[in-house]
């Protein structure tokens, strides 16, 4: 029970993903005292596993190699993929920064970037970019430098339990367990820590819950998997409903159309669809031998074509499109998630697919290349595509797994975090996947990134200085 | 503050709609103490303007017309248009017994039904039965009846306002305002009702609530029109919620097509688009002069096809087609809803559609009916539907209203309101709109009726009993 605080602060960020550093670094920057608290027993949370792709309009990168591209057009993709259920204002404001938040990172944060752009699934243009190492870690890492660099750190095995309110009803701290243990219930300590100034919620989303997921969509029994750590789950998220925050579209939740029975979680084979077969190649359903859905078409659309299959289906591309892409397949090859066959016929009998069907298949989808229109599916025809015609051709079994929850707490555009009655909760903000209403009905590929960073910095300096 | 009860109660009902009083008939059924409270100054809340249509399958009526049906063509009809969001469980108990509750009514209640078997879009074959006076005012009128034959009455002006717990977390009460007025905040007195047994919560939706509904749908926003009537809001929802109740598919809210711009509210106009030119007549886009949907498809698929339209489309159909479906379109005549046409060519002109257009449209859509085959949207043709050719012709203007909300508190098949960890929070029940999961994404037409009788029979009795 509350007695007194067993310390005091002017600002409490919970998680330390991307958003929670950005937010740590912005408020540190101000010059209050700032604890960081992460409930595991490394910092990073979920953001740590990701590709770390950031999705940006109107950057060098793309001017250098002749793409057109804008904030505006981003921010239609981004509506229309989420069936127009994104709050605008708050695409808004991520696509207006995302160029910004792009240079902050390289020049700010350090972090060092692949010279490519990338177009995924919904995207109009190429505008995805990917660091060094094609992971979070690696702007993870940067982060962490530059808190430490302030005197900072992050506060491991401390796991938020439950906000603190005065009796007018202000938001005064945080019951904490420190030395917790995600194993062992029994472990640590409770303490209190008192607020002077604000908290920024960014504990990331409930991919890995399955009693909250399900409760949303009930195909999304433990029987799916998931790309995201086991800790992905709800609880400060129904701490903050309990103080009246606003849930907004918890039932969006996100598939990752490239994910591959073949492996557990996030995984190499998502790289190898994501970047190879979804724009140089095609998505086969085994029992037709044909195509079934526009493989750049959004990460909804493809993952309930593949599940209104039933069974998985068979990504198919050949080594052009692999050295176009150019990624080193060695370490799926190695694992068996991707297989390596001589000719197309051979890739059918593996698969179990009649070899004449496919062969009409590849057929017309290299006519449909070469003429630069899809007539089955209107799938964009990428530049530098090539008919799939290369050996050794290369196939990857595909079904969809939990990636993303786009609900969460609702949060206007300074990243306070908004109750049942539309008005902000005094000192509270938050940023990341515990929000909602930025992604809509489907979230695009390597967008969360953007919004992490934007909206994280954003809760920082407001949490600090409002 | 709460020092002592004013009175003392087995069972408190919460809303007098369909959901509330089958709760409030139960619970006195099994001889406890009821109390059924309704903000409003008359009973009914939403229920009454409804069309009181009620969705039932393998009936006599059907039999009797040679109707093929089934408990599960029926949950599969529901599933599909809630695009397998839908807690399955739930609409498995609702279409299972979806024959036994129109007996009930029927029987039971008394309420007398007119002798047609109707369909509405995204149900397989007809099965929609509705009272005479075509609304739900039949239908409560003898919920009332039977009620007071109980000895039990409603008690209007009687505002929900929160939920009282004790120290253990259990629910002991309600706190509720006696002598409510809507319009006058400071009207009436607070007083506690201490309960012994359950409470059931039937506080319906919230489409009138637009701060709510467009925190979740953010197109939502006061410039589109609802269908319901304007105290259909969240609040008590949101209490709910406060003791951690699940909110489940909150930002699936379901617009009606029938909607007309030259009416307010539910209005006349959208029973003359749902039984006789959705069935038998065609919707056009006035800058076109074209169809634009399968006028028999769901509420989803019809709404998102007309906002997407961005501007009124034009339903169109004949006399034949009046005559066929049996209804008296005089006051929609007289209110200048619907407007009388010699010939389409005046028809065209009037809502300056392209003559020339409209000629080949209704031209092609004829031959689909002669053919029995839609072969532009595959419309479900019905066997007694003829061309559009009978003189005097019909136009009303189509615009979407918001009409049901899909989301609410999460319930199990014993109307238990579930927890954020999934538990049943002891002592509270709920039916209606106010629960979500049982429609999904898109509830078909006249199935909430089904589904408030159903669970408000379970939530009563179980109220009463547990």
């Amino acid at each position: 029970m509350f007695l007194s605080w067993d310390e005091t602060v002017d600002v409490v960020v919970i998680g330390s993903g991307f958003a929670g550093l950005a937010a740590a670094i912005e408020a540190y920057n101000t010059g209050v005292s700032v604890i960081v608290l992460e409930k595991m027993n490394a910092p990073g949370g979920n953001s740590i596993i990701s590709d770390g792709g950031i999705a940006a309009a109107g950057t060098e990168m793309q001017k250098k190699r002749g793409i057109k591209d804008s904030a505006e057009l981003m921010y239609r993709d981004m509506l229309k993929a989420g069936l127009f259920l994104n709050h605008p204002e708050l695409v808004r404001k991520v696509t207006k920064q995302s160029n910004e938040i792009l240079q902050w990172t390289i020049n700010y944060l350090g972090v060092e970037f692949m010279d490519r752009v990338d177009i995924f699934g919904g995207h109009s243009v190429p505008r995805c970019y990917t660091p060094l190492g094609v992971s979070g870690s690696a702007i993870i890492k940067q982060q962490l430098a530059k808190l430490e660099e302030m005197g900072g750190k992050v506060r491991t095995q401390s796991y938020f339990k439950t906000f603190i309110k005065d009796s007018k009803e202000k938001l005064i701290g945080l019951l904490v367990r420190n030395k917790f243990d995600y194993k062992d219930a029994e472990c640590g300590t409770d303490i209190y820590i008192g607020i002077k100034k604000g908290i920024v919620l960014a504990t990331g989303g409930f991919g890995s819950d399955v009693n909250f997921r399900s409760a949303q969509d009930p195909r999304l029994t433990g029987k799916i998997d998931t790309t995201n750590k086991p800790f992905a789950t709800a609880e400060a998220l129904k701490e903050a409903f309990k103080i009246n925050a606003m849930p907004v579209q918890l039932s969006h939740i996100q598939l990752g159309p490239w994910g591959t029975p073949d492996e557990n979680g996030y995984g190499a084979g998502a790289r190898f669809s994501d970047y190879i077969v979804f724009p140089y190649g095609i998505i086969v359903d085994p029992k037709s031998g044909r195509r079934i859905v526009n493989e750049l078409a959004d990460r909804k659309i493809m993952s309930d074509a593949i599940l209104n299959i039933g069974h998985p289906c068979i990504g198919i591309t050949d080594t052009k499109a692999v050295d176009t892409a150019g990624w080193d397949i060695n370490p799926c090859l190695e694992r068996g998630i991707v297989k390596k066959f001589t000719t197309p016929e051979e890739l059918a009998t593996y698969y179990g697919i009649s070899s004449a069907e496919l062969k009409i298949t590849i057929e017309k989808y290299n006519s449909y290349i070469e003429n630069n229109l899809d007539e089955d599916f209107g799938k964009h025809i990428l530049t530098e595509a090539t008919p799939i015609s290369s050996p050794p051709y290369y196939g990857i079994r595909t079904w969809p797994k939990v990636h993303h929850t786009m609900g969460g707490v609702q949060i206007n555009t300074r990243a306070q975090v908004i109750d049942f009655n539309q008005e902000p909760i005094p000192r509270l903000y938050a940023a990341g996947e515990v929000t909602g209403g930025i992604h809509g009905a489907c979230r695009l590929g390597s967008c969360a990134i953007t919004e992490c960073l934007v909206f994280g910095r954003t809760a920082g300096i407001n949490a600090a200085t409002d």
